[in-house]
C-alpha cells in the first residue's frame, strides 16, 4: 500500500482507513502510475503500479480498473506511459489502438484516449510527455470536479424524495462510486453528499452478478464512509419496489446515446423496467465524458461479451481467509455473458451531469449541452 | 444411492444415470421415505431416507427438497411418516402446525397437509397409518400425471412458436423441472415434451440468485436430458429480450391467487416485464395444488424471508473437488433475502395446467376448474 498522501487538491475526497484515496494517481517518481486493484476488493486492498501502456491495457482488461469515468482516466495515463516508452507518432497510434480495444462499451475509454492523442500529435515529440502527463492529471482533476458537481445536483434530488420517519431508500446497480471514478464517484455521488448533509438515507445495494460489483465494491465504499446499506440478490430490487421500499433508484452509466439511451451494467433495464411499473423516480448519474454524441440511439452501442467463467465461477473469501473460486454450473454447462444492457430513454425519469439534472432526450441534453448541439 | 427401480408405474419418467428416479418414494421396507437431496446438486448425487415428521419438516426448511409440488408430495409423506410415530389426533394435528410452519409461501404445503389430516381424522386410529401411506402415493401419482400433461399442453404452446433455421429459445427462471416436482416438473415438463417429440429447441437458463437453483439444479436436469442450454446471469435475460434471442418464457409457479396473480422465486417479475416489453410471452406453468382460492390476489401471499448468509455467502465445487462457500461481501455488511416475488396477472399470456392453457384470471382459472367457481 502506498503510504504518501494520494490528494494534492484542495476537495477532500474518499478515504481508506483515513487516508485520502484516488483510485489512480501518479507514483511519487512521477513517471509510474499507481491504482487501487479493484479484482481484490473487498477482501484485500491493494495499490499496483502501471509502468507501461500495456500495463494500462492489461488493468482495463483485466479489471484491475473499471468502471467508465476511472476507464477514461487510465487511458489517459496509458498515453502518457506510451510517450515516456516512445513519443512517436507510430507508437502512439498503436497505443491508442490498444487501449481503445481493452474494452469496448465504455466511450470515456475512446474519449480520453482521443483527447491525448491529438494533444500529443499536434506538439513536436520532444515536449509529448510532459505535456501527456501533465493532460492525464488533468483528466482525472476534471473527473473529480464532475463527480463533486454530480453529487451536489443528485443530493438535492434525494432531499427531495425525503419524508418524516424513515430514511430515504435508493436503489444501486453495480458500481457507479468513487472506485468507478478519479473520486466520490457518479451514481454514489449523491449519495455520500446527501449522507454528508444530514440526510437520513438507506442503499440497497445490488449483487451484481455475474462480477458482483455491488457485493464486492459498492458495499465496501458504503461501509468504509458509513453509509447504511443491505445487499440483495439482482432479483430483489422488483419486489421491494412493488412494497414501496425504495424511493428512488439511481446508477450510473457506461454511454450514453444522444438521445438519452443509457448502456449500463447488465441487469439495469430490468431495474428501470420495474420503477416504471412502481413509479419510482430512476435516475442516471455521469460526467459529459460519458455522453457518445455520434450515436444516435442505444442501439448500436456495442456490447461487452466477457469471459463465459465469470459466470460458471464465483471468487469469494474462504474458510481459511484466502481468496478463492467455486465453480456453481454442472461441468457440461456453458454460459453467456454479456456485460451490459441498454435502458431506453423512456425509462429514465431524468439525467444528472456535473451541468445539472435534465430530461433523459437529446432536448434534455443539448439544453445542459449547448455545445455540442452547435456542432451538429 | 438407492439401487432399486424407483418407479412403478406405467409411464416413462425422468432418469439419473439410466436409472429412472423420482424425487420423492417409499423405500423398500414400505415406511421411511427416500428423497434426492437437493442441496448437493450438481455436484453430487445422494439419496436421503426420512423416518420422522420432524425429518420431513427438516427436509423442507432446508430445501433438501424444495419445489412447491415437491414440497406437498413431501408434506404427504410427512403426515405419513407422523402417523406410524403416532396416529392419535393431538400427534397428527402437531405433525400438520410444524410441516406447514416450515416454509410459508408455496400452498402446495397446506393442500397436501389438510388433505392428509382431514383423511385421517376421518379413520378410527388404526386405519390411519396405512391409509396416509396409500394416500400420499396417490398424491405423488396425481402430480406425476397433472406434471406429464402440463407438459403437453405447454408442448404445443412451445410448437406453435417454431420457427424455421433457428432452435425454439426458451427462457426460464429458478427450477420448475422435475426436481420441483415428483417427475416431469412443471416449467419444464413442456420442454421435456417437445424436446423428445424432435422440437429443436434450447434454454436460456437463469442462474436464480441467491441459492443458484438454475445452475445447481435446471441446468443439471437439461444436460442430464440432452437438453441444449446456456447458463445466464439473472440480469441478462432483459438484454436477451431486446435482441430477440427469445421466443418465450415459461416458469413455474409456488402460488397462484385467484385472480392469476403468480408468486414464485424472487426475480420473476422482473422477467415478465422485461416479456412484456419486448412482446415476448410469458407462460406460468402448476398443478392444481398450487391455486390458492382462498387468496383473491398475490398481495396477501406471504414472502418467506430466508437467511441472509444465502446472499453473503455462494457455495460451489471447490478446486479440490469438495463442496465449499465463500464469502462475496464485506465483513460490516448485511443482507436482505426475499425468497418470492408476486407477478401481477396483467403480465402472464397464460397459465399452462393439467387441464390445458387458460388466461390468467380468475375467469380463466374458473374455465379450467368450474367446481372451484361453483364452490365461492
Amino acid at each position: 500500500m502506498a503510504s504518501t498522501p494520494q490528494r494534492k487538491g484542495a476537495q477532500p475526497g474518499m478515504q481508506v482507513n483515513g487516508v485520502p484515496y484516488r483510485t489512480i494517481f501518479p507514483a511519487e517518481d512521477g513517471r509510474g502510475v499507481l491504482v487501487i486493484d479493484q479484482t481484490k476488493l473487498p477482501h484485500r486492498f491493494e495499490v499496483v503500479r502501471l509502468d507501461t501502456v500495456a500495463d494500462a491495457v492489461r488493468a482495463i482488461a483485466t479489471m484491475i480498473v473499471r468502471g467508465a469515468p476511472l476507464i477514461g482516466a487510465t487511458a489517459a495515463y496509458g498515453m502518457a506511459l506510451a510517450a515516456r516508452e516512445n513519443a512517436g507518432d507510430a507508437f502512439l497510434q498503436e497505443a491508442h489502438r490498444a487501449l481503445i480495444a481493452a474494452r469496448p462499451t465504455a466511450v470515456n475509454l475512446r474519449w480520453a484516449a482521443d483527447r491525448l492523442r491529438a494533444l500529443m500529435l499536434a506538439l513536436p515529440r520532444a515536449e509529448r510527455e510532459g505535456a501527456a502527463y501533465r493532460e492525464a492529471a488533468a483528466v482525472c482533476e476534471d473527473d473529480v470536479a464532475a463527480c463533486a458537481s454530480i453529487g451536489r445536483h443528485g443530493a438535492a434530488l434525494i432531499e427531495k424524495a425525503r419524508t418524516t420517519g424513515r430514511p430515504v431508500n435508493i436503489l444501486t446497480h453495480c458500481n457507479a462510486g468513487w472506485l468507478a471514478a478519479v473520486d466520490w464517484g457518479t451514481a454514489l455521488a449523491p449519495i455520500y453528499c446527501a449522507h454528508d448533509a444530514g440526510v437520513d438515507l438507506h442503499v440497497w445495494v445490488d449483487e451484481t452478478r455475474p462480477r458482483n460489483q455491488g457485493a464486492s465494491l459498492t458495499a465496501w465504499e458504503l461501509a468504509s464512509h458509513g453509509v447504511k446499506h443491505t445487499l440483495i440478490a439482482d432479483n430483489a430490487g422488483g419486489h421491494l419496489m412493488q412494497r414501496g421500499e425504495i424511493d428512488l433508484c439511481i446508477v450510473g452509466s457506461d454511454r450514453i446515446a444522444a438521445n438519452g439511451d443509457v448502456c449500463n451494467k447488465i441487469g439495469t433495464y430490468l431495474k428501470a423496467l420495474a420503477a416504471q411499473d412502481n413509479t419510482v423516480p430512476f435516475y442516471v448519474a455521469f460526467p459529459h465524458s460519458t455522453i457518445d454524441w455520434t450515436m444516435a440511439s442505444g442501439a448500436d452501442i456495442p456490447i461487452e461479451e466477457r469471459d463465459h467463467a465469470e459466470v460458471l465461477e464465483i471468487a469469494g473469501l474462504d474458510a481459511k481467509g484466502g481468496v478463492s473460486s467455486v465453480r456453481i454450473a454442472p461441468p457440461q454447462t456453458q454460459a453467456a455473458n454479456p456485460a451490459f444492457d441498454v435502458t431506453p430513454s423512456r425509462l429514465v425519469t431524468a439525467l444528472i451531469t456535473e451541468r445539472g439534472v435534465c430530461a433523459a432526450s437529446r432536448e434534455g441534453l443539448e439544453t445542459l449541452y449547448p455545445e455540442a448541439a452547435a456542432r451538429k
